[in-house]
């Protein structure tokens, strides 16, 4: 393991602004970066992106589209449109792919979310495809079927981007989301050319809070390494992009936590 | 829906002792009490059997066996040892089932966990089956693989269970474990006569505790009278036993918690 393909998303040193996440990240020689889009409130995005590229960073993926499921249809279309106003942030940004948290929405069954994230996805990849803007859809973990994605194994995940057969729809693995399922393996390699992203952490025991307490590679129970030979098996050689929700490091430094982070990654991923 | 098939776990009431859930389950015409094995410490089990039938209690299951891997060739065997030791205090009771919560180990692998769990269970069988208990295999939350159970679906405890082939081993279905599977429809189809068990709750939005903030049928969002309707369809007509963790409800008044689940029960399964 070198640094090479170590990416690092804006939300896991939140308490920077992307001006100093670049900064910061380029001082500690990481060469990738995945934005989200709160980080980008306020600026010029044509800008922005240039000025990553500038501290000689690569910019990976924008995050994140998804959220399609709506009780009605007027919450339907601007989930759309906000999705395509994401491809075109994408653009500007100068990012080649939008991870989509597919959404859930309480008050109707998950098959109706699940065919209405279907709907989504192909009301976007027209546009998606003319922007040259690659779609991953990221399984979330089952706990997260509530509210934030209805779209929980990557066997489903598999199955809606086999359905598409656009090269412009793909998935995201994260290991957080996906380490229990006795079926990952097979699935992973049944991705093949349309496994676009690839998101590491950890899982804590114990767990202290269900959105906010990822671990750093090594520290919790999830094996990064084996799941990362498993995605390189598929001829993956994407960044591997550290993704770490966490109240307890965003309260602390974070030029010190990207140390950790580099850490972490050279011995447990 | 009536009361009659209505079971409530001993650790729904957790404040109360089984002597004053008896009397509050009387109280309110609850026939089915599902028994947590810390509710016995200290009693005679047999007496405490005795007096469960005699305020009309059925005891649908002892809960819990299982917790079966662990690093060590003695942890294991003192795990057997415990489950051998629930199958006496099941016959003593007069529970005719025990409720499995399989069991993960912290610093192996989830395949290694599985099979270990596998040979618990074929180390504990033949004295069940002699007992005449019956073991239901209880999947649990994904949420719950790092310590828990490395059995994580219905299709694992239903791949478990045909393998063993023994009347004396099936599965129980918990809504709360299962509600998000795209699979869980036929699977439960699948399950045919070992389906053991059937336990409800609600997932409530937002989950602000991964173990104590289970909700009451109704205030979230799985769909327990669909999932019951999937249950009874493979024939299965024994108890809905409720099964609720919660700091929130165990920090009111008991017998006001009891009319509250009949009629979550009543309205909402």
């Amino acid at each position: 393991m070198n640094l090479s393909r170590l990416c690092v998303h804006t939300i896991t040193t939140k308490p920077l602004s992307i001006e100093e996440a670049a900064k910061c990240y380029s001082r500690e020689n990481i060469r990738g970066i995945t934005v989200w889009r709160d980080a980008l409130e306020g600026r010029n995005i044509r800008a922005t992106g240039k000025m990553l590229r500038e501290e000689g960073l690569e910019i990976v993926s924008l995050c994140r589209g998804g959220f399609f499921p709506h009780l009605t249809a007027a919450g339907r279309k601007d989930a759309i449109d906000d999705n395509l106003k994401a491809i075109e942030e994408a653009v500007a940004l100068g990012a080649p792919m939008i991870v989509l948290v597919c959404g859930a929405a309480k008050g109707q069954s998950l098959e109706t979310s699940r065919e209405q994230i279907r709907e989504g996805i192909a009301a976007i990849e027209p546009y998606a495809k003319a922007a040259g803007i690659r779609l991953a859809i990221e399984p979330l973990h089952p706990m997260y079927a509530d509210t934030r994605s209805a779209i929980n194994t990557l066997a489903q995940a598999n199955d809606m981007a086999e359905a598409f057969a656009s090269p412009w729809v793909g998935v995201a693995v994260d290991v957080y989301h996906l380490w229990w399922d006795p079926a990952l393996q097979q699935e992973i390699e049944r991705c093949g050319k349309h496994l676009f992203a690839f998101h590491i952490c950890d899982w804590r025991i114990p767990t202290r809070d269900i959105l906010l307490d990822r671990a750093l590679m090594g520290e919790g129970c999830i094996p990064v390494a084996q799941i990362r030979e498993w995605v390189e098996g598929t001829g993956f050689n994407g960044f591997h992009e550290v993704e770490i929700f966490s109240t307890e490091y965003w309260s602390g430094d974070q030029q010190l936590f990207l140390q950790k982070i580099k850490h972490a990654y050279l011995h447990h991923s």
